[in-house]
Order: C-alpha cells, then structure tokens, then sequence
C-alpha cells in the first residue's frame, strides 16, 4: 500500500461511518472520540480519556519496577544520526526508520518550493537530511550514553526510558501507529543479570496483564526483519529465544497484538558501542518494553470504551499513584 | 552553520571542559548531569530532576487554566503532510520545518543503502517522504480536528495541547532545543473572545513568572521569516502587535529568551481550515503557548541546578498537584 493510497483511505475513514457493515474497533474509537483521526493512517490524536489511561499505565510500570530503583531518564523522540547508523537498525528495519530532513536553501528555493506547492506538485525534492532520526524503540538513545560513562559497577546498570517511537508502517489497525509510545526498563551488565532481569519480567508482565483482567499468552516474538536475509535473522531470532512477547487479541479479526516485550540482545550493544562491565568484558543488555498506546486499546476492547465503568479490580490496578 | 560543524562541535561539547575559560551555562547543565549530549547540537536527554521540573511546570500550566475547562487533546509530535501545507508555515519558516522519511526499495537497493553506510558515503538517497511532518508548533493539529467538528458553540472553544515540537535550528544555546515541549491553551472563537483571553494570559502569565522568583520582560515578537520577503511579514506582526513574548534572560551573555508567547492569528487559521463561528463568520484563532524546556531552564538559570535548594516560595509555586 503506497503513502498516496492509504493517506485516501485515512481520508474516508475521517469521514465516519456510511458503511452498513458494523463498525471496526478502529471506527469505534474514533466514533468515541478516543482517537482522533489525522488523515493520515497510523496517525491520531488522544482525547483526556485515552491519556489518561495511558499516563496511569506509565505510573502503573514505574510502579512494577520501583525496586530497581532505576535512573530515569528522558529522551525527545530522535536520536543523533551517527548513534542511529551504530545501532545497526538500518540492517534489520530500513523499511521502519524514519529519518528527518529540512529546507536548506535560499530565497529561490523557496519560491521554487512554494510554487510546486501552489500547484500542488512535490516540493520535498530540495530538503536535505539533517543528521537527525527519530528514535526506533525508546532504549536505543539509551546504550550510547552509558557507553560514555566508563565502566559499569558490578551490580550493572538498570535504566528507565519512556519515549514515543516513530515507525513506518501506515495501517488500519489501531494497534500499528506509527508514532507510539514505548515504556522501558534496559538492563545492562553480565549476561546472567540480564537472564534474570527478563525472566523476572515475564513473571511481572504477566501479573500486571491479569490483574488488569485481560486475555493473554507468552510467545517468541516474529519480527518483520527486512528482505531475504532478513528470514535468517528472524528465524535465528526465535531459535535462540532473545524475543519473547506478551500477546493480547485487540484487533478485529486479526492474530493478537505483542503489548510487551521480553529482549534479550546478548553482546549485541555492548559491542557495537562497546559498553564495559566492571571486570572490563563487553556488557550485555536486555530489556523490558511496555506497549502503551496497545495496552491502552487492550483495555478499551476489552473492558469497554468508557473506563468508568471498567471493573473495579482493573481500575484498583491502574489508579495507585 | 551547516549540519556537519554543528556535529563536530557537540562531539566536542559532549567531551566536555577541557578548556579554562569559564563553563558555558549548557557546559554547566551537561556537567551536573541536567542534559545528556546526543551528539547533535540542540538534541538532548533530560535527567529525572530536568524532567520533574518539566512536570511540575505542565501541571501548573494546567492549573492556571483550570477556569476555562478547556478540552485536553493530546497528539503525537507529527501531523499530516496535507494539514501541514493547508497551515502555510512554508510560506514563513520552510527552514525550521522537518519532514520524515523513509526507505521504500528493495533488496538490492537495501545492499546498496548498507554499501553507502560500510563506505561512510550518504546512504539518504532512497530516503522517501512519508506524508508526516514534525509538529512545528504544538496547536497545529488543532486547528483541522476542530474544523471537522462543524461550527463552534457560541461561547468558542478552549483546547488544551501539549507536545514535542521540532524546529530546524541547531544551536549552543541550550534555550533553542531541535526538540522541545510547548503547552498550550488554544482559543477558537469571535475576535473579541480571542483578545479577551489573549489579555488575561498576559496576565497570569507574568503573574506565574513573578511567583516563580525570575527576572522578566513583555515585548512585541520577532519571529525569524523567511528571506526577504520575511521582513516585511515581521514587521507587519510587530506592527499588528499579533505576537507578545514573555522574555526571561537565560543564557550566557545573550539577549532574552522568549519563554511564553501571546498570540493572536486574527483569521489566519480560521481561514485555511473554513472553521466557523455559531453565527457563521469565520472564526479568529489565539494561543497562549509555554515553552516548557526554557521555563525550566530558566529556573535552573537563576535559582541554581538543585531544585532541592531553591527559594520554598518556588518550590511551593510549582509544587502543588
């Protein structure tokens, strides 16, 4: 599906429901005024509703891992050019990255770019890359900062990051946004405390999902590694069970939707941007990734569109502060 | 001062004080951990003290509009490319704007992205627009959602916005951020309700700045248009008296920084976007926007980079729930 086609489709969907057929999940909640659509699929706006269980899932995770007693810290949602190239996505998602770019000429340019826009032709050609990505999944501005820091301490290092997330992949599916939020924990140290750190999490993912009385099951994750290499990777991917997600069915019709995950990347990091334990070996990290927007939507298919009246057991779960 | 300067510069910047003169204020921030460099002037991670500062800023923002019980909306830092050529920003600042894009090849045009990558050359050449621009200015998508709803009651609209917003303008000033949050109260109505409330902000806004104990002036703005032409636009604003700033020295040896403004669109919005009035008119547009990373940069600025020892009238200003 081209940008062109889905941004006409978006366009109908905006329009609301003519349609005799019943109203999509995604309709729903833009028939609620939960999503507010932006004519682009992938791509809405939140009501005080919708944020405000998102913001109460945010303090929900922070809460799961207070006993980390973690450093937290806060990213804008891209990262520095030179970071992203070092991370290796481009080898894995190309297709997902979103890189951004500028005008950078003079007063004809400008009037070149606005007469294309006055006849409504292209006038992207003259913007130019400005070293600047928007960030893949909320830990990656992580590794290259503790990187510079020197040496872990023998206890390793847990961090937590929470930041919207840019992918591209325009879709129907509500759960398939391109600007999201990821929520995180990142361990990084010796591979035995990143083993541990993960299946600890998978204990508390799945305690938070049922007390939150949502459907679940425990899966290796299935990732859309790019092109005919990329089938190698993903297999080797779940053969060695680095990925483990937590799924909850959302979508209509569709296989369920990963609303955490469970990262075990090895020396993957550590390597590339060459992160020291204290004993002076390459660090290896793992990390814990909290779908808010997907947790949000799960709850709202689930437990209905008005939080009000959701179970008193879901809302005692999300209302601590 | 092209792209590439600029990331040398920040490489060195994140190196940190080598040099004898005394630490720049950004120099100082970065060294009590405040802001985390990314390499790229103007993108930086925030620290948990950077970011509690930010919050308790956002909830007295809120605060002081509670009268207005204004609709909250909440958007991704993106908005369509469509809503972003209706809104004319082009036109005034087409440098500042930052459009995403994305590989859309194939196999071989992968190898060939990862060949430019291995050789160090430019691998941005398959990069694709998306149809998604980076918000420029936190009530831009306002503007079509509330436009799509139909006519405004009599008594207007009042809308609640806050998000990360991108500007193309890499700096040593700490002050002027790639990436930065602004929150904002839009109000869409009858020229005399937008002025109303245009008024009343000018004075709680200082009001606030005075509670938080730092040095402050008003003054008519001067926005950076575009080229030649740019000048006169400038100067007709300055002249309409269309844009107040609340100005607050913050950075070293500088002039100082706008860290809220006033403004007042008369009919520009209302316009491009056929929002009408309950009469029928065309409606008038007006925000007051705070600019949440200079706000709190500011109070670092002059109370000191340990919250924990500023002034209890400070604190008590910003701290309530």
């Amino acid at each position: 599906m081209d940008a062109q086609t889905v941004t006409a489709d978006a366009h109908a969907l905006g329009g609301a429901g003519g349609s005799a057929a019943a109203p999509t999940f995604l309709e729903q909640l833009i028939e609620a005024g939960l999503l507010i659509p932006s004519g682009v699929l992938g791509l809405y706006g939140r009501s005080e509703t919708f944020e405000a269980i998102a913001e109460s899932l945010n303090r929900m995770v922070k809460r799961l891992g207070e006993d980390h007693h973690a450093e937290t810290l806060r990213f804008p949602p891209a990262i520095g050019q030179h970071d992203f190239e070092t991370s290796e996505y481009l080898k894995s998602f190309p297709q997902l990255a979103g890189t951004i770019h500028s005008f950078c000429g003079d007063d004809r340019g400008h009037r070149r770019l606005l007469a294309r826009l006055e006849d409504k032709e292209d006038w992207t050609d003259q913007q130019q890359p400005t070293g600047v990505v928007l960030t893949p999944a909320a830990c990656y501005p992580v590794y290259p900062v503790i990187a510079r820091r020197g040496p872990l301490p023998p206890e390793g290092k847990i961090i937590n990051v929470m930041s919207y997330c840019y992918r591209h992949e325009p879709s129907l599916e509500p759960t398939r946004m391109q600007l999201f939020r990821q929520h995180e924990f990142v361990c990084i140290g010796s591979p035995e405390q990143i083993i541990a750190f993960r299946e600890m999490w998978m204990g508390r993912g799945q305690a938070a999902v049922q007390a939150l009385g949502l459907p679940m099951e425990l899966d290796v994750a299935n990732d859309p590694f790019f092109g005919r290499g990329g089938k190698i990777v993903a297999d080797s991917q779940r053969e060695l069970k680095l990925k483990f997600e937590l799924l909850i069915p959302v979508n209509d019709g569709l296989g369920p939707t990963a609303c955490m995950s469970f990262n075990y990347h090895m020396d993957h990091f550590g390597a590339l941007w060459d992160i020291r334990t204290a004993d002076g070996g390459t660090a290896h990290t793992g990390c814990v990734g909290f779908g808010i927007e997907r947790l949000t939507l799960a709850l709202l298919k689930h437990h209905g569109l008005d939080p009000a009246r959701w179970p008193q057991s879901v809302r005692d779960t999300l209302g601590g502060q």
